[in-house]
């Protein structure tokens, strides 16, 4: 069992350092809000002051924060994580952040004789408490044979893409789909609705059909009703699209679909919806097709 | 066990014909190429000279072919099934037609007191070998009640969804969705590749996910090899992609990202793509990106 | 002068019948309503009771009506068109058809020993008023030449673009972007005004842009007030776009943005603004973004 | 006549600052590249070694940069025209940058006791050179009405346009309009060529109808023939593209043809012509229909 140490201890972070609690670990946490961590503190979780505090605790710390300026805010700075890196520290940041600040991130790391390891998620609170949530991985692959164990007591598989970086870029090539899906999902369901089916018949048939990823699976109840708390809100939805976006337009990947629902999520916001599940699509569209969502 | 009728023995109704042949129905077919059906004919199913001969052989008639004109030539003129509908007889059509095609013909076959019933399949040649087939079904309640033991021969699952057309319409509702995951899924892979991660790589990632429908699942092989044989052709997806979009004009429910889509299943139309698989979505895209496909 | 016939006696026919009476044409009339043409016939106008009689009075003969079915109305069956039609023969069908069905009846004309030409206007009833209607000409070459004086007194140029159906065609290249540009005037609107500028501001600086096509100048004032009389209608919009899209499908032309416009004209009929002017398209947009139009 | 600054004299702000000394007013300016101001300075024009210096020699300075990190490099820092912004200083910025970047600046000139309005113009070069620029102004409204005569020496109209940002704002509202229009017009050329129409006829016809903006009256000839020298180019498009869609993100306005237009920028640069005019969208439509360009 290892010492190691966990920043960003939200709705995910929480309950991932709470598995790795489980398994066994002892956990040193830091979070902005202390008070979210109650429930962890009281579960035996070492607090610590400061992100680099948490590093300099242990030999492997794993982060996962909002977005890229929230990674900077722990990286950087006197209380940062480079602070308190030096040879034999591997800091693995799961955040989905833009691949140019992951790699920005993990060039400090390495200057310091440390290795970062960017590993975004594949999943949802649900996957994550079924005991399957997956893991991308970017960066030294050595280093990545040695955590693996680690990985593993936190989901069943986890794939090392590349190098530094990769990996977010690969969660952010995935996640253009959500949207995308949603959107053609919608689409289905409004064309069938108003060709007489039940809605409900309609979703039904379609997440039993060849069309439905676990993605669709979990979000068709949602067209129903849009749930009060959003698993992934159309604001962070946007982000992670706008992300993709960005890199299409960097690296010459034009990137049609995304681009289209990516104006459905701001028809979403223009419409007040901003905090909502991304499911919300599926009303931005009844809307239009004058239909009640 | 019953004696049941065939018409359309192509791909996917050649199979279908088998398995209930396999499951000790009596099947009487029809097929424009008769030699097409040589297999069949050799495995003891029955021949007739026309569509007409084959409805007045039985009392159930299923039928399966390309499309709405294809339907109304098997159904209407002298050879018709029409002609040899009457009380007590039952027409399943399969095909994905034009609803309101579809609802023509249940108009005419209820009008010379038989019924007919919409019953499109979910799947592909690999899911009916897998024996997980499933069917949607549009017309008379009373009738899919008493035909579903003959359904559930051919797969595991049928959902009654509505009046005459609905079962087609939802079929399309379905498939608009299969170019456009293709495109959200092929845009996600460029991304990848031009972020320095090997192709197969991101395709494995992607198709282990919460993204990856059992349909990306099938096809993810081919975004690394385009395959010579066409599961469905761009030709075919485009013919239904189209359907949904005359359904979404008339019914007024805009389809945007099934319209982009569309417009690339033409980009690989002119490209030569045409009779290759929708996958060539990949290649379309990756054309734009300036990458090898 | 001339003896001319003129079939479809509507807003913009009966304009173009008047203009060619004006010019000293002796004019024989025909209009599926008897009692929209009565202006003309009072002006003058001879009426003929089908338009094969149209036909038969005279050497030269135009129409201008609907769509394709209506086209085909006027120019097969007892009462049509080719029933006239001889050596010495010409027809000139001024309506926005589909291609194809203006070469099947080019042809058909062709066989009888007449000659057909295409040639749709490209402008409106104000366009015609100003004198500034043009024409673009699709068929053979010297009877364009021999027709081009009489064209001339319609308006002020002509351009011979082709063979048969050639000018059809470009006539819904042409009109594609009708709807794109006001789509994009839109953004550009509802930007500018949630931007903190005033509608009618945005309008002027647009419309005198260099971005104001002559169409977008007429429409300004419409995203101001979506005018109770229709210019050009979502429906008779939509129909020349989707007349476009089977073209780019046929063809291999990938047209993404008409694409685009034509799920927000198809949301403009879910909104019931079918009837409208094709301006709606501000309205729709307006819609999403939260504004009132 | 006034002594007025000029600071970035490319090839817009060159000719603009040559037209206001051709007017009679005093002008000291300054580059980053000296050397490309040569001509001014044979000409006349005073140098100045900062854009502080410029600033503090008289009491309108013009600027027009790339973009906003220019402006802000122009602005800030020990040698920017901050720190010569004073009671009874006037700075006018010409460039199209982002709103937020304009408001901010100017809210630092406020500060300073001094006034700042955006006027970024409308039109091109030949727009200039033809005496037919203009120009929309944000900011304070008294300020505009006294450099008005000023902004006449330029072009032949100026339009207020509302508060600081506005103008950067509409500009940006407008300029969206160029991709989508070349986009929409290719769609239509290759529409009309591929239905056997001459493309130099079809571009003729388009570029004569009431879908003819004057910017795709210029540009009409770039499909048949892409200049080597850009007018615009398009990563220059593709920049002011993104500042709208940025915009439409915050603001809650979906940008549909934008959106799309932007991702064939993209495409434009994944086959590498993003140094070219942004007529290059022609081309890269062209490829995808299988057609050389």
């Amino acid at each position: 069992m290892a010492n190691i140490g966990y920043i960003g201890l939200g709705v995910m972070g929480g309950r991932i350092a709470a598995r790795l609690m489980d398994k066994g670990h002892t956990v040193t946490g830091y979070n902005r809000t202390k008070a979210k961590a109650q429930a962890l503190l009281d579960a035996g979780m070492r607090w610590a002051a400061t992100p680099r505090e948490v590093a300099a605790s242990c030999d492997i710390t794993f982060a996962m924060v909002t977005d890229s300026p929230a990674l900077e805010a722990i990286a950087y700075g006197a209380d940062g994580v480079l602070e308190a890196m030096a040879p034999g520290k591997v800091f693995i940041d799961m955040s989905t952040v833009s691949p140019i600040t992951s790699q920005a991130v993990a060039a400090q790391v390495s200057a310091r004789g440390g290795v970062m390891l960017d590993s975004p998620v594949s999943g949802s609170v649900l996957t994550l408490e079924q005991g399957k949530l997956t893991m991308m991985v970017g960066g030294d692959r050595d280093t990545y044979d040695r955590v693996l164990p680690l990985l593993l007591d936190i989901g069943p598989k986890a794939t090392w893409v590349g190098g530094n970086g990769t990996a977010v870029s690969m969660k952010i090539a995935l996640n253009l789909s959500i949207g995308v899906q949603l959107l053609a999902f919608s689409e289905g369901i409004l064309l069938a609705e108003k060709s007489g089916i039940d809605r409900k018949t309609a979703v039904d048939v379609f997440t039993s059909s060849a069309l439905a990823s676990p993605m669709l699976g979990y979000r068709g109840p949602f067209v129903l009703r849009l749930p009060d708390e959003a698993w992934f809100n159309v604001k962070m939805m946007q982000k992670d699209t706008t992300l993709a976006l960005e890199m299409g337009r960097t690296l010459g990947v034009p990137l049609p679909t995304a681009a289209v629902a990516n104006e459905f999520l701001t028809a979403a916001r223009g419409l007040g919806l901003e905090e909502r599940d991304c499911a919300a699509l599926f009303h931005v569209l009844a809307h239009l097709a004058g239909v009640s969502a």
